[in-house]
C-alpha cells in the first residue's frame, strides 16, 4: 500500500514538474539557448537598420505559423530555416508565447 | 524664348509633383486603396485572435523584403501573394515606409 502511494506521488510529481513551467517562461529559456536575441534583439525589438523583424508583441498565431513554416520548409530563410529545425510543436508554442508576451513599445 | 521658359517650368512642375508626396504618405494612400487594414488593422496592429502580423513599427528593410518576396513568389500566402502582384519597387518602398512609421504601441 505504501509502495502504491509512493508510486502515485512520484508519478504525480513527474507530471507536475513537466507542466509547471508556463509556456512563455519555457520560451524565454529556449530563446536564450537559441540566441534569438542576436538578430531579433534582447527585448524582441531588432536593431535599427537590420532586416530582422521585431517579434515583441507579435500575435501568437502568426509567430507559430512562421516558425512552423520555417521548420517544415514551406518558408525559407538563410538563418531561420536552420534555426527552426528540430523544434517540436511545444517548443514553437513556447517561443510564440514568449515573444508575444514582450511589450511592443521600444 | 518664352516658349522655352514655359516648357522648362512645366517639366520642372511635373518632376516636382511626382516626387512631392513623401513615401509614407504615398504608402498610406496605397494601403487604403489595397485595404491592407482589413487584415492588419487600421493602425497596423492586427486584431487579437487572428494570424495576421502587426506591421506598425516594423523595420523598413524587413517589410520591403516580405512584400518583394510575395510579389516575386519566393514567399507564398493565400492572400498576400495575390495582393503583392503588380506592386512596383516604389510602391513597396512606400508601403514599407508607411507601416514602419506607425507607432508599434497599441
Amino acid at each position: 500500500m505504501i509502495r502504491i502511494a509512493i508510486t502515485i506521488t512520484v508519478l504525480a510529481w513527474i507530471g507536475y514538474s513537466s507542466e509547471v513551467l508556463p509556456a512563455a517562461d519555457a520560451g524565454k529559456q529556449l530563446a536564450q539557448s537559441k540566441r534569438c536575441g542576436d538578430c531579433h534583439g534582447a527585448t524582441g525589438i531588432s536593431p535599427e537598420g537590420t532586416s530582422y523583424p521585431n517579434l515583441a508583441g507579435q500575435k501568437v498565431p502568426y509567430l507559430k505559423a512562421a516558425l512552423t513554416a520555417y521548420r517544415d520548409k514551406t518558408r525559407e530563410h538563410p538563418l531561420m530555416s536552420g534555426m527552426a529545425q528540430g523544434l517540436s510543436d511545444k517548443d514553437i508554442e513556447s517561443l510564440a508565447e514568449y515573444f508575444s508576451s514582450l511589450p511592443s513599445c521600444p
